[in-house]
């Protein structure tokens, strides 16, 4: 007796994940049924690898397949800059802008009063005793520019005040964007932080 | 010295498949990260199995586990109606459905000019076997409505007339549909196919 009963669960579990949806899962998984030997096989095989390798890094929170992250073990990068942003994606976007030469703080989240998040369910503590056994003088709080990641930002700079040097990422217009897709705050914070030319 | 050369292998792979890119497989990838033992090892382990598995069904072309579908497997389903589909997916869709009760045979395409597709790439001298072979008595042809599907259609048509009786799907406005955005091709066949009520 044949079954599709595994075909089935993968198109499931392909389905939960963020982005993919039942219809998108079904494709996925044809596609990766015709072409096994290039796509199935090797997915397989490296998910395997990385269930077993991946680990966060216990100094700063990226993720990496050791317990001291790339960043983190590299001396080049221990330039006096510390960069602190809510994500792993946060960092790896950070990094493919290739902007930043130093070392990164992932907080794991934002505070939020709503969700009880507090300080000690972040990696606040942590990011304080950094500051001084890594001889920090600044910290660049990369966080959304929503509500909590505000309030977050706040609470750090409260924290660490005359201690380091605390920066922000600028508010404006977004290169390339288009001021008539633009929200009311964006073109107000653009407008006052206006610069000669 | 760490790497994180497999997790970007991971991205990347993932990144390929239909419906996703990189930033939404980089999104996948965090999650499953996160979850890799609810999500990444099971799904490397079915991946694993169904690369393992799978297999087209010699008869109809479906996909499942075995040398014959559980379809075509079945008693149940050899009622003398045979429904024509384009692809594996569409046989799924119209199972979903539960209205066919009888078998499929998947052709693996349309014919077309443009891309050199003739009967012999498809799987057209199949079903013209399996007509005779399978005591067919009506044939459904559930092939899109594009040119390449109403050409294949009236190919298969005219390669069996006479000898069986073949029917395509009913076009018209879709369950749920709103006239003000169906194109006007929909609304001139739903109009010449109306009926009393």
């Amino acid at each position: 007796m044949s079954s599709t009963r595994d075909i089935d669960a993968l198109i499931e579990m392909m389905a939960r994940l963020p982005g993919l949806g039942p219809r998108s899962a079904r494709r996925a998984v044809l596609h990766m049924i015709r072409k096994r030997a290039q796509i199935l096989n090797p997915l397989s095989e490296v998910m395997a690898t990385v269930a077993a390798t991946a680990r966060e890094c216990l100094n700063c929170g990226n993720i990496g397949t050791a317990d001291i992250c790339d960043i983190c073990d590299s001396e080049a990068r221990a330039n006096g800059q510390l960069c602190v942003v809510e994500d792993v994606a946060d960092l790896w976007a950070m990094e493919r802008s290739q902007v930043f030469r130093g070392r990164y703080h992932v907080l794991g989240g934002t505070l939020s009063a709503l969700d009880a998040v507090g300080p000690e369910e972040l990696r606040i503590p942590k990011l304080i005793a950094r500051v001084d056994a890594e001889g920090i003088t600044e910290l660049i709080l990369a966080l959304n520019a929503t509500v909590d990641g505000m309030t977050t930002a706040h609470y750090i700079a409260d924290q660490l005040e005359g201690r380091v040097r605390v920066t922000s990422l600028a508010q404006g217009v977004p290169v390339g964007g288009e001021l008539d897709y633009l929200d009311d705050g964006t073109i107000t914070a653009a407008m006052n932080a206006r610069k000669s030319i």
